[in-house]
């Protein structure tokens, strides 16, 4: 008989685990349609030719592949065949790949969809994804993305959207964090005026490690890169740049007096803290040039939020972008969107003990059964219970108390209803409750107001 | 450049069609929730030596395979893949498939977590299952199921909960319908009666067709299945069984009276009939006969659900089935669950026209944009709206106001605060209702309690 197990890097969830899960996306999916996004779903499965050369040579690698129905190897010519190239192969026997990550399918949704779709386009994606990396702690080969993206709009009033989003998320998740702000324009600004566009990687890389190595083992690792030394000195007040987001933005604006680009940049930073600030978002929003996520990806706005309390990668982030459909033939549809990373939230919970101790889902009332008689009492009971609104359940047999008090605690049902000969007698029910143990004859036609009042 | 399309048989989700979607699946959550049902998921992918075998030869075929990773060819030997024989090979480059129903995932997490488990174990699940069926119309290769079942307890309480189950959810959805309950035990117990166990599934698909092609030619259909004119002849007053369910089950404990199986089958729906009642269960629930569904799975209550005012195919099954388990090597867990079909009960709804106006999910005021001043006058009030939790947004432009107006009504927004010099003079806004046309001044701080007031 075989042992039953589950393909590595994959995960069941209980319900205790559920519930937990369910709380960070109720909360998420809350602030998203509060602020006017809208959720779409895409297929598990998409074209190979849609994903495939998206995500880098490795990324192909890590697609997920369905292999053809039927008989696929029919299909191949013999030559071919043969040679047992698995590379090569892959494409004659698989047409079809799961979805990588959702800023593909989206791309995808909108160019096939752009006769339905009104712009700005503001929509919200909760899907799993799926890559074939080497699972480790807390990488998974299935896990969740929260995307949010506004597509079609070029005001910076979207980027100050979307950091209050992130405030708000946070907030009510009672998880203290730190935006962490850049824009890729400056960062092209500042390789621009030292003469270096071609280095923006480079630079950005070195910058990041400034904290970990310190400067003067940046500057070395610049001259490596071979960055001329005339360069690094240019580079210096970008390194050395401090103080008040409003600080670094007046020294940035003279650092970076002979690059157009660089100035968008400053100014666009500029825009967005003056939007914010009306809208005042209790998070800290630090301008910070290490940052370079997506460096490739992002032309505008970049963005990231770290966990202050707790060890962590980032717990979500997300930029502007341009030209998101250009690869499906569509050009000119830039956006900005954040991404809320639904695992390393649920592990700073977790350490935190900030999930809520009750499951709003959870099971509020359970009534012991004593067996036929006691059942015929409660089943009407249970009725009235749950056409209030109450979750509630009856143990389906009259199985020893014990057991079904342990099913109670089993579940963290915080009120028991033991109803004996005696409580059909007086027409009550005896309420227990589990937490504190006091027990309480409550007649029946206060039951549901005394559970509401608890 | 490539026209971008999905798979054959997938679908995308609008933002329209997910708010109609959630819509039910929020209300059969609710449901599931208010009976004790705690929700899991499992992995999309399991390994194949989980599912095959276990959906019959055809179903082995409908499964999607996930091709290994890697050199999937260099692993297969030279002979084995040279003789190319797509069948023989499937095993040799993939081990994963796509879940095909959420019901052998179940099975081996009960399994998996048997010592987690506290049981009855109640549960539901809602997740997206693949077959490579042949698309045809409301037939998917992608689509969600949403099963509930109680397994470890054998009480019947269970049954009547689940018929409660499928009365709250339609009743919430406003869906008229008809339950129809069968038992296997009976039908096996009729079988038995005429001498003809092994002829069960003959029998009830003759019976299945009396309505459509009358007795005559039902009795003509089973002496062509090989059944003698005798065993016929006593089946006939169980084709000719009629009236109210408890008339039927008086007249069936007559004719099973020889069958002890048949009698229990008998005394099982006396017992959910009678436990049913002291629910008030609104639902029209029917006795039978000719439902046969799952008949080599459900081992007692066979339950499905009709629409009664709209052609379709049952909306909702299910029953109770023994040794869920076994195949896994868990001997003795029986069960009983019911699975709504979300896919026809949204066509259902959609002929009805019974979804919901206005969904809760959905944006209730725009402020229009006439430029930078208007936006700084507007964004603290937008925050102040949403902190009462009024879904809202400001178009992030000053476009043209027939664009603006016109991206309201797209998206169905009820109201539109329009805010030009003469309203930020006053310190109020211009709400105007989308559907009466009807434009009102509203004082700044009376907006909120305006806005909660329609």
């Amino acid at each position: 008989m075989q042992k039953p197990s589950i393909p590595k890097g994959t995960r069941d969830f209980s319900p205790e685990e559920m519930a937990n899960r369910n709380y960070i996306f109720n909360t998420i999916k809350s602030v998203f349609q509060l602020y006017g996004f809208r959720q779409i779903e895409t297929p598990a499965q998409e074209n190979l030719s849609t994903l495939m050369g998206k995500y880098g040579e490795e990324g192909d690698k890590l697609l997920f592949k369905i292999l053809n129905s039927g008989d696929f190897a029919g299909g191949v010519a013999d030559e071919e065949w043969a040679a047992k190239n698995s590379v090569k192969l892959t494409s004659k026997i698989s047409e079809k790949g799961l979805r990588y990550d959702l800023t593909v399918p989206f791309a995808r949704y909108v160019v096939q969809h752009r006769d339905q779709i009104t712009f700005p386009f503001k929509r919200y994606q909760i899907q799993p994804v799926w890559r074939a990396d080497r699972p480790q702690k807390g990488r998974y080969r299935e896990f969740y993305q929260c995307d949010a993206d506004v597509v079609g709009s070029n005001s910076l009033v979207n980027e100050a959207e979307l950091l209050q989003m992130i405030d708000e998320v946070f907030h009510r998740l009672s998880i203290n964090v730190t935006i962490k702000l850049n824009n890729r324009k400056i960062l092209a600004g500042i390789a621009e005026i030292i003469g270096q566009s071609d280095k923006i990687v480079d630079i950005t890389v070195a910058i990041d490690k400034l904290d970990k190595i310190g400067l003067d083992n940046v500057n070395a690792e610049l001259i490596e890169k071979g960055i001329p030394q005339n360069a690094i000195d240019r580079l210096q007040p970008v390194l050395l740049l401090q103080g008040s987001n409003a600080d670094k933005l007046t020294t940035l604006k003279t650092v970076l007096a002979a690059s157009e680009t660089g100035l968008k940049g400053v100014e666009e930073l500029e825009t967005i803290f003056d939007l914010v600030s009306l809208t005042q978002v209790a998070t800290t929003i630090e301008l910070d040039l290490t940052l370079a996520r997506g460096l490739n990806y992002y032309t505008g706005a970049i963005i990231e939020v770290k966990a202050n309390d707790v060890q962590i990668g980032s717990i979500s982030g997300g930029g502007r972008y341009d030209n998101l459909t250009g690869v499906f033939g569509m050009d000119g549809v830039s956006g900005v969107g954040i991404s809320f990373g639904a695992d390393r939230i649920y592990d700073v919970l977790n350490q935190l003990n900030g999930f809520p101790a009750m499951s709003e889902e959870n099971t509020r009332l359970l009534f012991i059964n004593f067996g036929d008689k006691e059942q015929r009492f409660c089943l009407p009971l249970l009725k009235a219970v749950r056409a209030a609104g109450i979750n509630a359940e009856i143990f389906p047999e009259a199985a020893k108390i014990k057991k079904q008090m342990s099913y109670a605690d089993s579940k963290k049902i915080p009120f028991v209803a033991i109803v004996g000969e005696n409580e059909i007698n007086a027409n009550a029910i005896m309420l227990k409750n589990m937490t504190s143990g006091e027990q309480q004859l409550v007649p029946v036609d206060e039951l549901v107001d005394k559970m509401n009042a608890q």
